[in-house]
């Protein structure tokens, strides 16, 4: 592209380093903000380096959190003995949206994938297995998607957590094979979870 | 949405408000930002804030511009006797990807829409006609879309600049009623700048 000015051309080139922004669309975003008040673009400018810069994942459950510890975690209401383990925040948030779960959760921080080289290091594992070897939880239920890296993590966390005297469940598949958690609608999400099976059965079937 | 940080919530609603980006593709976004360094994301920030902060528009064609005269407008290169009007700063770039026009531009900044409550003080006309009334013009070219908003911006521009003694011509119409500028092939482009035609005549087909 041809742009009249170092200025535009930066910001272009910054929106489209964003996954699945092409160069064009990114010219038309930034145009808008252009079009927009002063105010308006600092606000928005301001809300993603201060995301960046202040956001804190919660100690215990390693969501993203404004605290220290999250507001799930903290709280009286939820029952710290049961751990729903997820791939990322917009997992919380779709599980939180059925009302259908009173536990608590584990953000992994992504799934075990060989093929774009993630390993069981790269994510929030060992976290998890002290949490549990501390005692206190009873029962950790795997919600990850149904593709080949959530079987795959769920493996692999199986084998870790097997010898704990926990229970060891899998989210029921209503999900078709290879869908992404994050899609599937709220009534769906909250009745695999409700009828989530031991993990051990989910093998045979 | 059901968000864990109000962070990570205000950062959302910023990127749902730019066109065409919904709550979800947001979100993603987001979470992409909060995975990049530090610096990337201030880089990020700082190129939208800047680019509306610093940005000129050029006081002769009103082009996106780092200086107060733009690049095309200072160039002895280019022929200061051809205007080329256009809609915004995506078909200067257009225009100038074909090679094929050594003229100068006047950028109105949008096109003239009663549905969208744009008359023609909203768009930078009168600067076009003092331009023009100031003499050394010799020729205008209009390459507008091929809408309904294109045709009645040419018809009241016409009639404001009938008068002086230049040619007008309107961009040959390869383009297919209803397309949009920017979106038209380079090659098409470029031929219908090559083959235009005097207003007058395209009205007559
Ligand atoms: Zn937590
Ligand atoms: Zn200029």
């Amino acid at each position: 592209m041809n742009f009249s000015s170092k200025l535009l051309e930066n910001a272009v080139a910054e929106f489209a380093k964003l996954p699945g922004v092409g160069q064009k669309t990114a010219l038309r975003l930034v145009l808008h903000l252009l079009n927009q008040d002063k105010e308006e673009v600092e606000r928005f400018g301001s809300a993603v380096t201060k995301l960046r810069n202040e956001i804190l994942y919660c100690s215990v459950c390693n969501n993203i959190s404004d605290h220290v510890v999250c507001e799930i975690c903290s709280s009286n209401k939820r029952d710290q003995a049961t751990i729903c383990i997820v791939e990322d925040t917009r997992d919380v948030m779709a599980i939180e949206n059925t009302n259908q779960f009173t536990g608590v959760y584990h953000v992994l921080g992504g799934l075990i994938s060989p093929m774009d080289g993630v390993g069981p290091a790269d994510l929030d594992i060992d976290s998890l297995v002290a949490r549990v070897a501390s005692g206190g939880t009873k029962e950790v239920i795997f919600a990850l998607s149904a593709t080949m890296e959530g079987d795959t993590t769920i493996f692999y966390l199986n084998k870790r957590l097997k010898d704990f005297n926990i229970s060891i469940s899998t989210i029921a598949r209503g999900i078709a094979f290879g869908g992404e958690l994050e899609y599937v609608d709220e009534i769906t999400l909250g009745r695999s979870i409700a009828t989530r099976v031991p993990y051990e059965n989910s093998l045979s079937r």
